[in-house]
């Protein structure tokens, strides 16, 4: 009867379970029967190398193909490699024509032509017109099996050509209607196909103002469309608009759960697609980058503060202070370039509001700036009795929050007008420039009003 | 004909030098017949409040329901704040149940009565149904105009009484077969019911293992489900087994949105469902709140600097190099941080298999530590000369790196138990623990070796 989805804990606890008491058995009946393959998949990426390759080995070769697809590219590649041309085709021909594109993109080039030539001749045609395209295009993205039908003919007659089917492809929702050179020219929603007269034609009821993808359209693009229009499908066109497959919604959820996690991710130097369990080796390499990065911003930041080494050996309370000076803004500075970098993916900034943008952040960062400076004084004040440095963090931190807004607001649009990833790289920017900037108002206040 | 459609600047650019030009007219002729509701939306979010006022002025009243609902909170909040019971009610007479549900929710508790007593008993006891559930519940999100049917007719009865429907409710790929009380058992989707011979029952061939939700399954198991069973929709049901109403896709991929940027909004401390252009005072008084928190944070660590100030009075370079130190803790425990937030959100992590994570952060942490130690004591002696300086900076690198890792990530699994968000507050709490740890190792390492 009806299922009650567990929950992504509880399955894997259930598997675990199994696994800690050495059921090999047990273990190989919920690998092969008891688990969806999506939850499988779930399960060797919740598992560290050396078990996954156990519980790999026990997966059926029938179900392989199946569990593959739903992976991370990371582990994707690293099954995919060992295998031989013939265990490859055997997963390709369980496998949509679009699942089995994105599979082999995964391979060398060498071994895709290698399994391609073992391909079946229509079989390897379909997937070829998916390989065209890049994988991140709609052309990527599509499914090449379609229900086509024509205009001229009875709701009836479609009936009759549907029960020839022994089932339709997953996700139909609705029925292209092209014309014998394979234009596009409508299409017929199941849900009006039944409840319309059988009598009339296609074309009398068929609706017509629908939307289209072309092959190259980008994959954010595309998702951005299914959103603004609740698609569960919809037909991708060749250049010269021929109908070449479609998209369903399954395949643009993916797209836009990896979109939004992909900022995420930039922000701390890291790939989207990265296997939570990867080696130590590559996981050490993999950062090393990003902190070599951040480290030539700190010996910059290093550099800046060089220049007060007299300064701060007279006043050492300096050096004590420094770093709210930097971190307030830091912090600052952050959120403003968080919520551009979310504008811009949203579609809401653009030349015409930036400068509104501007002047809110500046009077934000303004206000925030006097009332922090005013706390952060009587602290320093009470703790070195000093009311002269009280004076000088204030002023700082006021120069600072300030320049942050500003900072924070323009880097975001700097970077994308340089077709730069903002996300990747706006923080390092921003937190070098503040960390400047707050070191040198500080510690240059200072010298001036100490001499 | 095919709709190429515009991408989210263009619209933005048309409408954008229509109003620039001050041609009212052209404006409103755009805002009422040339654009879709969700582009409307999508333009009211990319505007200044001033000129957004305006804007929805010229909105007719009978679309601006539809665009309500495609706002974010705060800004459906302040529309439908200053609207009256007629209003309400002719903006809810054109809404599904769920989202009238919705907008309601966004009103203070007087209205929402009001509201409801001012409707028909049935769309109120409909209403009613949704207002039940907390809004970030499957019985908050669901729809309650569902078409069933029941086992014991033919497909063509079915056809049939189909054909009685003027048309069927958006996004029905399956029709739900209920007993006479309204227990579920089992669904028979359109592309089968197409395929399949008229005269079978539909208990013949209705598919059996279907996917349930109750109503107060969460909004994030909910959208777990869909893109793990790749639904289109999923029947709802109450404590008791009834069903209640269905959850659409369109409705799951919102949250799935949302939820990925929630994240990252949280990572800055930010509200993830804000208004871009907040106006200066509310974004202001916003961010005043995270400042404070980490300013305390702040005077933590300027705390712990403060023990070292005799030693920073003597050897100022220390002040110099101590940004270094603690920048590079801070990426890299960062690093491991977002690796782990989204381990977690992904539901990779758990009590098994922590123990490994924690071992591959400290190795690949203390791979990178020595790497870099070396870089940053090679830079400190070339600059002021002094291996012993060299020596000690390399020390706390090492030391603050694998804290970092340590610290990056158990903060994640820690905050998780005590129900904390780790992305709003693990942040705050690595930075300060690697930066107390970094110039503690640091200055102390350097108070020991100089005296």
């Amino acid at each position: 009867m009806s299922t009650q989805p567990e929950t992504l804990q509880q399955r894997l606890e259930r598997l675990n379970s199994a696994l800690e008491e050495g059921s090999t058995g047990q273990v190989r009946r919920m690998l092969n029967r008891g688990l969806a393959a999506v939850d499988v998949a779930q399960l060797l990426e919740s598992t560290p190398p050396r078990e996954r390759e156990q519980l790999w080995a026990m997966i059926e070769p029938e179900l392989q193909g199946e569990v593959l697809q739903y992976l991370v590219d990371d582990i994707q590649t690293e099954f995919l490699g060992r295998m031989s041309v013939e265990q490859l085709l055997s997963i390709a021909r369980r496998l949509d024509t679009d699942d089995t594109a994105d599979l082999l993109q995964r391979l060398p080039n060498t071994m895709i032509q290698r399994v391609l030539a073992a391909m079946g001749t229509a079989e390897r045609e379909q997937v070829e017109r998916v390989l065209a395209y890049p994988e991140d295009t709609a052309g990527g993205l599509m499914d090449t099996d379609t229900i086509t039908i024509r205009p001229e003919v009875t709701l009836a007659v479609v009936q009759r050509y549907l029960r020839r089917h022994e089932r339709l492809p997953e996700s139909t929702d609705t029925l292209l209607v092209v014309t014998r050179r394979r234009e596009l020219i409508g299409h017929l929603p199941l849900t009006r196909l039944l409840v319309s007269d059988p009598d009339i034609t296609v074309r009398e009821i068929m609706e017509t103002d629908l939307v289209t993808l072309t092959a190259l359209t980008p994959e954010t693009e595309v998702a951005s469309v299914f959103e603004r229009f609740d698609l569960i499908s919809a037909p991708v066109l060749s250049l010269d608009g021929k109908l070449l497959g479609r998209i369903t919604i399954d395949d643009v959820v993916d797209v836009i759960r990896e979109g939004a996690g992909h900022t995420m991710m930039s922000m701390a130097g890291l790939e989207d697609d990265e296997d939570t369990f990867a080696p130590v080796l590559r996981t050490g390499r993999r950062r090393a980058v990003w902190l070599g990065i951040n480290l030539i911003a700190a010996t910059v930041v290093s550099v800046a503060i060089g220049f007060f080494e007299d300064t701060i050996q007279r006043i050492a309370a300096l050096a004590v202070l420094m770093p709210i000076v930097s971190s307030m803004g830091g912090i600052g500075g952050s959120q403003t370039l968080t919520v551009m970098i979310r504008g811009i993916a949203l579609g809401h900034v653009s030349r015409t509001n930036l400068r509104w943008l501007v002047v809110r952040e500046l009077l934000a960062g303004s206000l925030n700036g006097v009332l922090w400076a005013c706390v952060v004084a009587v602290i320093a004040v009470v703790r070195f009795d000093d009311l002269q440095l009280g004076v000088i963090i204030a002023l700082a931190m006021v120069i600072n929050l300030v320049t942050a807004a500003l900072v924070g607001t323009l880097i975001p649009v700097l970077l994308k007008r340089l077709s730069i990833d903002p996300a990747l790289s706006g923080g390092v920017l921003l937190t070098t420039i503040t960390d400047v900037v707050g070191f040198v108002a500080f510690l240059g206040l200072a010298t001036v009003f100490y001499t």
